[in-house]
């Protein structure tokens, strides 16, 4: 089973609201039409989630009780994962959509619960599960932001995924120079090349991801458009991040 | 806390694909408006998924695998799940959605599994979850019906609900003369006065609400939207039903 991420920045104009990369998330569709193993997709928020998360001041860590800025966000998501979903589906992938607010929570240490039971029999069954980044009812925060990161990271080790990939706008983990770093095995090896990313996200650019995917208990791949469809053929494009090495 | 479904035959116009009952939905939603208790919604499906269900042949026992059966399903209760949602946020209620195919699934002995951690937390938060009947991964059929009557007694199981309501389009339990039945406490006592409903209920109508309610492990009353000002301020109108004295 393959864990494929797609980019929010990737998938949307990031820095217009609300706005579509209908080119590339055709491509990546089209990629993922001819991928031969069982696969769960997870998407990030792009120009959809971030935008209105930042607007009503709510991260992975500060909250609202305010059911207005939870719909706004989750509605934004839910509005991208169909696009996302409709996108797979005219190519006769079997896609459903999960939207994480449905199923996860966080406890008031911050501990995430994320069931995947209906995540690995629909792979079983033959689908292919579509999730996203979202809001998340957080105890004592009301709802807060579930990175698509996080998603990916949990749902990779909850169903023992044998391959995970995130598929970036870069073709890599980018040193000071820009060059691709080939494979990451600890963050202090790479905390001086990796800033913010430049647009807004909330849950933490490409450090963020560095971080998760070093957690991860498997090698990861970081890759952009042009790496995918090898990604997906059993090839490791871009850059291996492996924690588990450390 | 209460745990209260709203009938699909009572919030729409069951004869009639995919229309709404609004004026029945606002006096729903006004009485929640109203409700001081901690709240879990859960609507059925009426003339939005079962039209659908029956269309595709789906039922509670018998699967699709073809996501568009799937996604025809789901939409239908995710458009009538934005409807009730929305009203009752016209009313101040802070109502998020949970959608059961991003979180429920059978195994291939057609063993539910629902996590219920998300709605604890949204509850806990102050927010009011609302679920409804949908399509769930059921390992070996591909996709099945999980109605709204088994998502109402496993969430109440599963928080120990207080009160369990569910608000139909009749007073309460009819017997054979038309009359509400005050209290049941097995299917025999009952069993030939319940006929199927009129209309499409792949989820088995008023017989199955009561087989439903009977495995509740707590007592619980049928009532019409007369009735739920009155239930939702602690009465018990209608018929109360109760397994647990069995």
């Amino acid at each position: 089973m393959i864990v494929l991420k797609l980019g929010g920045s990737v998938v949307t104009e990031k820095d217009r609201p609300e706005t579509l990369d209908g080119r590339a998330l055709d491509r990546a569709a089209d990629a993922v039409a001819d991928a031969n193993d069982d696969l769960v997709v997870v998407h990030g928020g792009g120009s959809f989630g971030h935008h209105h998360a930042e607007e009503r001041g709510v991260s992975t860590t500060d909250g609202t009780r305010d059911a207005d800025d939870v719909l706004a966000v989750h509605g934004a998501m839910t509005t991208l994962n169909r696009f996302v979903v409709d996108r797979l589906r005219e190519r006769d992938v079997p896609a459903l959509p999960v939207h994480p607010l449905s199923v996860a929570s966080r406890d008031d240490a911050a501990r995430l619960t994320l069931p995947t039971d209906q995540v690995a029999t629909m792979v079983g069954e033959g689908f292919v599960p579509v999730l996203h980044g979202d809001g998340i009812a957080h105890a004592g925060e009301g709802v807060t932001v579930l990175s698509g990161d996080e998603v990916v990271t949990r749902v990779a080790s909850s169903l023992d995924a044998d391959r995970v990939g995130v598929c970036s706008t870069v073709p890599g983990v980018l040193d000071a120079d820009g060059d691709v770093i080939p494979r990451i095995d600890s963050f202090d090896e790479v905390a001086d090349a990796l800033g913010g990313s430049a647009a807004t996200d909330v849950s933490g650019g490409m450090a963020g991801k560095v971080r998760e995917l070093l957690a991860l208990d498997r090698p990861a791949s970081v890759f952009d458009l042009d790496g995918l469809p090898g990604f997906l053929s059993g090839e490791r494009p871009g850059t291996t991040i492996d924690g588990s090495s450390d």
